[in-house]
């Protein structure tokens, strides 16, 4: 009977919701996750850091606080992470966000109105596609290769389409866990800023880097400030604490700020004091350290795991880092309709390809399978099965 | 050089950021938050449940959550709060939001577009009105009494401006103090049904009463389900951990969970298993038996300052609870231009009371006080300061 905003009317069911439904079997081995290892979850860190802010500090840990964030954590961010990415930044570019989401819901906000166009790289993350529609834009995808965005395609489209933003995740990205080439990223700063179109950049994975040499942020090349730069704590600390990052121009950070202070006045205090903590206290670098080699071997015994078990014809690209593997089954395969029988019946999810594209009846043969979130043995277990769910398929049994 | 989109461009500079910074000075008494006490935050019920929460349950408190929220805090609303106000609830219709704050903006993102009208008590809280317009409203003030809302200018501009929602406080209204009386608030439900306009129930302050007999919300008169029910633990518990607390119809919720899941995934979980755990305890309850004496002195110390240092033709109420005092200063004085000598000479700051109107030039004689902030004797140096502010202005002094 109420009549809704025609802006929510645009967003589909959320497909992940889904999805999580489909996994919540205790019985199901779930490779739909983009979280952390939940063993590396550093609980007594957590614990004695919130102990700390509440008794050393708890005024300002439960009143109001400032919508741009906690002073100690933008410092220690610039210290930390910025400094160490070569990104330049002061107090006044950076602004803290209830999760990296957040920063893609206020940078919509303030950027993007009816009929503007953003440009995705296609495959993207599903979720940041649902928020542009809602604030009016039409998404249009651009081409990639294996060394992530095609530039010949990206300069066809700002041409075409005078976009508002471009929207990409350079490192390890979400869903393929490609990485963008160095020469690619500085000339993505020249063409966004010749075509005036703002490059939002999303780099929750940066850090997550377990093999090959680190490739700096296009926010590092940024002489422009023509880039806006989302971080996160998301996918190294913890999720649940909804902690993320923006970089950016004072310009633009002063209108994220009143959006900020719509939409929830500022983020939580004792997740941000959790992670300022995290950095100030040089317990960031040695957790990294510590989760490293838990992943890789993770992610090896998948690889391995997709050589042993799963079908021939399967294409995919071993990541050097990020959470997720990308694989391209044999094109009879439709991973959207073999999602029901293969949480039901064999007992294992995955991420359908078609979810991360524009048009999602493309692209029906890809899955992405996130590697951290299972132990080895569990690893193991959950690709064999999910070997035979794509066997069997092939064969034509129990279809 | 960027171009902004229109919704935030019609959002002015946050006025309260303006009035923070004009209290920033240690030397300044403000009377200016809308905080709890912050010698009544429960520290060490918060560090103890911390402790638990993340030795217990530590998946549940760092892993991503469900949008709709923790159930366990939904579970708990539901029966120490929710049925305690006859408000009829089940799981499906509660979201747990980022702050009540974040309640008013997801509201607005799934109700209102272009062109709607929103309608507001006159005065009302100043944080809502930028949300309301930023999503395409043009907002309407409708006249108060001292028993609140009136009915007569409410129908007028219901059948007038066929509005899409009307956003009120009820219960110790923000700034007056006030609380609509039951009949008014039967009739609301009846006249907001009638005219096809969703109500917009925000409830802070409901649980802060020190004097006379609680009325129940709107929401518990609600058998249209036409009532968009907000709470929060920001008022009670503590702002900092950024909780509040959406009821409404399931298939409100469900768009609500739509617009959660761009906005910020789910809340932080360690702020929403602090606020369950405050419920479950009992400790809730305790808090408020400890806190009411606390408050209610500092109210009693505040209206006799009112009554020993303010000029004469003071127009006040004193409320039987929530955080303010309400009051009308002699014509000829005009709060928003005292703000600055206010503060910088006479070392006292307030709200000044034209920012709760939506016609800012009306009304400048009046300010909003906050009594829960400052201990006694800071109140009466504080009033004892804001009275010479008048006092001097009245007889020409300083000015």
């Amino acid at each position: 009977m109420v009549k809704f905003a025609d802006r929510i009317l645009k967003i589909p069911d959320d497909p992940l919701n889904e999805i999580m439904k489909l996994s919540s079997d205790k019985e199901i081995i779930s490779f739909s996750l983009g979280s952390p290892s939940k063993e590396a979850y550093p609980v007594e860190f957590i614990i004695n850091a919130t102990n700390k802010l509440l008794t050393q500090n708890p005024e300002s840990m439960l009143s109001y606080g400032l919508q741009e964030g906690y002073i100690p954590l933008r410092k220690n961010f610039i210290e930390h992470i910025a400094n160490k990415r070569n990104i330049n930044a002061s107090l006044e570019n950076v602004l803290i966000t209830t999760g990296a989401t957040q920063g893609i819901e206020l940078v919509s906000q303030i950027l993007i109105q009816d009929g503007d166009v953003v440009l995705v790289e296609s495959p993207t993350f599903f979720a940041a596609l649902p928020v542009f529609k809602k604030y009016g834009a039409t998404v249009i995808p651009v081409k990639m290769d294996r060394d992530g965005i095609d530039l010949n395609d990206l300069e066809t489209k700002l041409i075409k389409h005078n976009p508002k933003l471009l929207y990409i995740i350079p490192t390890f990205q979400n869903p393929t866990g490609i990485t963008l080439s160095k020469k690619r990223r500085i000339a993505i700063c020249e063409l966004t800023y010749k075509y005036k179109t703002v490059l939002l950049e999303d780099d929750p994975y940066y850090d997550l880097r377990f093999l090959g040499e680190p490739v700096l942020p296009i926010k590092s090349h940024d002489k422009y400030e023509n880039v806006i730069y989302l971080s996160s704590f998301s996918k190294i600390l913890a999720p649940g604490l909804r902690v993320g990052v923006i970089v950016a121009n004072k310009e633009i950070i002063e209108k994220l700020v009143l959006a900020k202070s719509g939409a929830d006045t500022n983020t939580s205090l004792l997740s941000q004091g959790i992670c300022s903590e995290f950095l100030e206290s040089g317990f960031y670098e040695s957790h990294l350290a510590e989760i490293f080699p838990l992943y890789l071997n993770r992610l090896n015994k998948m690889v391995e795991c997709i050589e042993e078990f799963f079908p021939e014809h399967i294409q995919f690209i071993k990541p050097e880092g990020g959470l997720f593997v990308w694989l391209g089954l044999p094109k009879e395969i439709n991973t959207q309709t073999l999602l029901e029988i293969s949480s039901q019946i064999y007992k294992v999810s995955y991420v359908p390809g078609s979810i991360f594209f524009i048009n999602q009846s493309e692209c029906n043969n890809y899955i992405r399978l996130n590697y951290s979130s299972n132990d080895e043995s569990t690893i193991e277990l959950g690709m064999k099965r999910l070997g035979m769910v794509f066997k069997d398929y092939i064969s034509g049994l129990s279809f």
